[in-house]
């Protein structure tokens, strides 16, 4: 144990330096995906040597497994329709303002399997509050659903940008995405129109 | 001009080279997206040397460029109610059978900028007949709802799999989305709750 003092130690350097470097790695992460990602563009970012990183981080691997750790996206308890429109204010906050870390992970989750591993470890509490709270026979086709929406309407708004909702505001997105996310999680199966 | 013979001519076997390295570089793009894919191991799943690919293909980019080419999925016209029914038939027919080429530009089109356009480029018709159908204010927003969540199921059930959708019947999908899709399409907007 140090006395504090007005020069950082050693150890507050490193970890000042280690979490400029992470910040760098989520951008260009979120930007470009892990395969295009090189160490040398976020030590330059970060304003490091590249040999600075690979110290600190050991591996790219490595390095991006540190970058996407986020905290698990648990929706308080409820009913089914009280559960909806938890992921509904969920979805809301992600549409103003997704974590770096995330939109690294969802960049990525297409082309790397350890990504979409850890979206998917990432995301399981989620889904299986939903799965609970609907408790229908088929919740998890249910919730499995929700989850699709949520993402394809992420990707789409900070990824993608390719239709006018990279531009909506959330709360008109998330006012015309309710009915959809009640039903889903609450009504009956309708019977499907003959093909 | 020849006369048909037993034999194929040079120019045939020459198209019928580059239909089998096309063959193998969908299934390649849609297993691995454009930048872990690589000629070599296109050339070898077609069975030709890599040296033979380049010379009919000229580069990697224009090997996608040629593999990903999809016809625009133009919905038949209609009411809002009706072009939602057609857009959820339509997902039927991708949830059973989406055509490798799709499959490959939908892997690439997070981390490939060419795909993203090219993705853009190939649903621009369906989103244009939709915003029209709809002819709501709003119109602009809903159409790019539902592109997104045809899009995030999509995904999820061909490329991710992270849920029960990746198993589920195309039926019971579309028979839950419905009420989704005709909200979206058809429905006054919804006021939202407070927050």
């Amino acid at each position: 144990m140090t006395e504090p003092s007005a020069r950082p130690t050693r150890a507050q350097q490193r970890l000042q330096s280690e979490e400029r470097i992470l910040a760098a790695a989520r951008q260009i992460f979120a930007e470009l995906g892990y395969e295009r990602t090189t160490i040398r563009a976020v030590a330059s970012a970060a304003g490091v040597d590249a040999g600075l990183v690979m110290h600190y981080f050991g591996s790219k691997d490595l390095l991006f497994a540190r970058a996407v750790e986020v905290p698990a996206d648990e929706l308080p308890g409820g009913t089914s329709g009280e559960v909806a429109e938890a992921l509904l204010t969920s979805l809301r906050r992600r549409l103003t303002d997704e974590p770096a870390a995330s939109l690294a992970l969802l960049r990525s989750m297409l082309t790397n399997a350890d990504a979409a591993d850890r979206y998917r470890a990432a995301g399981k509490p989620q889904l299986n509050q939903l799965t609970e709270a609907i408790s229908a026979p088929d919740a998890h086709l249910r919730a499995g659903l929700l989850s699709a929406i949520v993402h394809g309407v992420i990707a789409e708004r900070h990824l993608l940008r390719l239709t006018h909702l990279a531009d909506a505001s959330p709360e008109q997105i998330i006012d015309l995405l309710r009915p959809c996310f009640q039903t889903l999680a609450t009504a009956p199966p309708t019977s499907g129109k003959p093909s």
